[in-house]
């Protein structure tokens, strides 16, 4: 219990304590904070002000961390052990009973230069991390499985390397912006019509798609060179967004042999401000998916803890001016495999990691229409329309005006990541 | 002509004048430089000594970009006219008829604190910039034809997509590294044998390869959402090295589907140290290769200047105990899209470019294996190993120990990019 108030079942409580990057109109310059409830602790102050915030924390020297920079990479950067520390030592000073009540709880001078309210204060939230490369898995093996059928039929749905690897491909870091952007319609070359040689036209992406998926950030780094192992890769993740990798389905039809993904998918990637810490997540692991082969993994995939994965009620909602319209509920559970595997695959044969590095696990869905995580899959590449709700609307693909709402989190546990938001611009002109 | 001596056919005239990063024994922080002939013109010390150096510029207002700064970024972010100034002003500097002798050539003072000799001074050299998202384009239309007979037979050698777009993946920017840098062979998963169900083992790369490429520096970036016209693209652009994109070919065959190469090309990519500005090179325009259909291009990637491309003399050597033996000589006008073209796909979903990002051509190929850009074209991936010269070795792919130098310039014109060279390193325990 803190000696805020934080509403029950609230996914900010202070089992989470979630970092971000936060500015105000009064303070418009970006900073680090954490959230409780519906309250911002803006840390620069906290580390700069009268409060002397982390005067009571002497191992932890390293307090500039906060002082002056526009995004988290350089408290990411000090290591799992120094999260810990730092989360855990806040979690102290907002608890009802803290041992510091000085710092905060009684000190109403040190409360207002450094607690905000995200409503009152018109708190905005900016990128939390400067992002050096960005990768996206597919280990949402349902996921994977319902697009192969669409495309490939039951039989081959999926790839004989899938079970084997976290297969995956480097992304667009550049175009990874933060819930709350909007995302205007792509233009493109797309194929119109089936017969003869294929021409393309340039047009508006007539299938435009939300991809559901959680991506981790990479804390400490690795060098070019040295592989990491899979039981010392949760060493190197600093925390945890969900994420909406936005794809243009025509688009990727088209351009994406031999190589994959491209324009498709780089025209945005949004993500959740607030960075859920490695630690807030522990108490909702769970087993990822069995795998169909009864060839063993290779050992350095093999990992000790097999509760490896997080079970995390994952939900999509659409906005439309009819109302909000929740299309789909599934859980994070749904992969084959852990962000300590994925980190562990990438480093196989060398590739360094960089502080800020961001890890999507690819798209996270159930097994049956109402828990899939992109419309590709509800819809069966369109030619099946969902209904939101009761509203008599239907859905393809995304229209504009459509504002995409996701959200994870455990409500008993009271940690989740808030909203990841987007709405739909119409194309450029 | 220089008031120093540069051997005649040298790459870096006074018509080159490439920018770069160095550092010395004596003063080991990187910094911002220019090459002519074996001589570098420390550009820190040449702004800010008593020098002077560009105190003859008023125009260029912005010197400090090369004081403190160890990279070429904020250089490169001022834009293509700045560009042209800045390198314009130093031809006359370094001209033997210089409007300002006193700068330099008659001022031995500020030589000594300038300029350095690259073999004398030990100057070592950085990665000249930092960054962001690497592109990696298959614009080579040979090599994608080789490759796909190869894999497909001749009748489907290039996807339907291939001449409608400059197909492009996404490319990993943490395991770009400045030639020079040893490259360890990789491991990873391969396949071994090819009846059954596949199994994959966890093997050194037996199929380690390289491929030569060009790649261009981003100068001035875009924003989110907007798409850069293809006859404005040039402006976007700061300039161009030599580039080996190391490939661990027997790891990518087993990953690649569906999503693309992944970390059987991010352990390495090396890159020629110094940097070609676009001016440099726009005497060795040329026309890029005719495309096969008969469709035209849709208007966004049609450029008015149908010199697209460069005629720039490439070559492969690989240095074995028994002598250094050429492989491969081809030219950089085997593509079928140039720059622009790239930058003008690469945006037009609204993807935006960041100064410092790097976009590689793919593997530059002529038609015969001796104009070829990997071994996997010129050895039919491993099956006709070619010979090394009169050395009685013979390559499939590449042996720990061989040291691989990619070449590309001009001696006529006297400009070129130096080497782009990498050892491979055996593979780790």
């Amino acid at each position: 219990m803190s000696w805020l108030t934080v509403p029950p079942g609230h996914y900010f409580s202070i089992n989470n304590i979630p970092f971000g990057i936060i500015s105000t109109p009064s303070n418009t310059t970006p900073r680090p904070a954490v959230a409780i409830g519906e309250y911002v602790l803006d840390l620069h102050a906290f580390a700069t002000t009268s409060a002397k915030g982390f005067s009571q924390l002497p191992d932890f020297t390293q307090s500039d961390v906060f002082v002056s920079e526009r995004t988290l990479n350089r408290f990411a950067s000090l290591g799992r052990a120094t999260h810990r520390l730092v989360r855990g030592y806040l979690q102290e000073v907002l608890s009802i009973d803290t041992p510091y009540p000085g710092l905060l709880r009684d000190n109403p001078e040190a409360r207002k230069a450094c607690l905000l309210n995200t409503t009152e204060d018109a708190v905005q939230m900016h990128l939390p991390m400067e992002i050096g490369d960005y990768t996206d898995f597919y280990a949402g093996r349902n996921h994977a499985f319902n697009v192969g059928v669409l495309f490939r039929g039951r039989e081959n749905a999926l790839q004989p390397n899938y079970e084997h690897l976290p297969v995956g491909y480097h992304g667009r870091a550049s175009s990874v912006v933060v819930s709350g952007t909007q995302v205007r319609r792509p233009r493109g070359q797309v194929i119109r019509s089936g017969e003869g040689e294929k021409v393309p036209v340039f047009a508006e992406s007539g299938k435009l798609d939300f991809e559901l998926e959680l991506a981790a950030f990479v804390g400490r780094g690795s060098e070019l060179g040295s592989c990491v192992g899979v039981d010392e890769a949760g060493e190197y993740l600093f925390g945890v967004v969900v994420m909406n990798d936005w794809s243009a389905r025509d688009i990727q039809a088209w351009e994406y042999v031999p190589l994959g993904p491209f324009t498709s998918k780089s025209f945005a990637t949004s993500i959740s401000p607030w960075v859920v810490l490695m630690d807030a997540l522990e108490p909702l692991r769970t087993r990822p998916l069995e795998r169909g082969t009864k060839v063993p993994l290779l050992p350095y995939l093999q990992e000790s803890n097999s509760e490896s994965v997080y079970d995390i009620p994952l939900t999509i909602s659409v906005k439309t001016q009819s109302g909000t319209h929740k299309i789909s509920q599934t859980s994070s559970s749904n992969l084959l495999f852990s962000f300590s595997q994925m980190i562990a695959h990438h480093t196989v044969t060398g590739c360094p990691l960089r502080t800020g590095d961001l890890l999507g696990t690819g798209t996270i869905s159930g097994t049956n229409t109402q828990s899939m995580g992109s419309l590709l899959e509800m819809t069966a590449n369109g030619t099946r329309k969902i209904p939101l709700g009761d509203s008599r609307e239907f859905r393809g693909f995304l229209e504009d005006g459509d504002v995409v709402v996701l959200t994870g989190g455990c409500g008993k546990a009271g940690v989740g990541f808030g909203e990841c938001v987007g709405e739909i611009l119409p194309a450029g002109k």
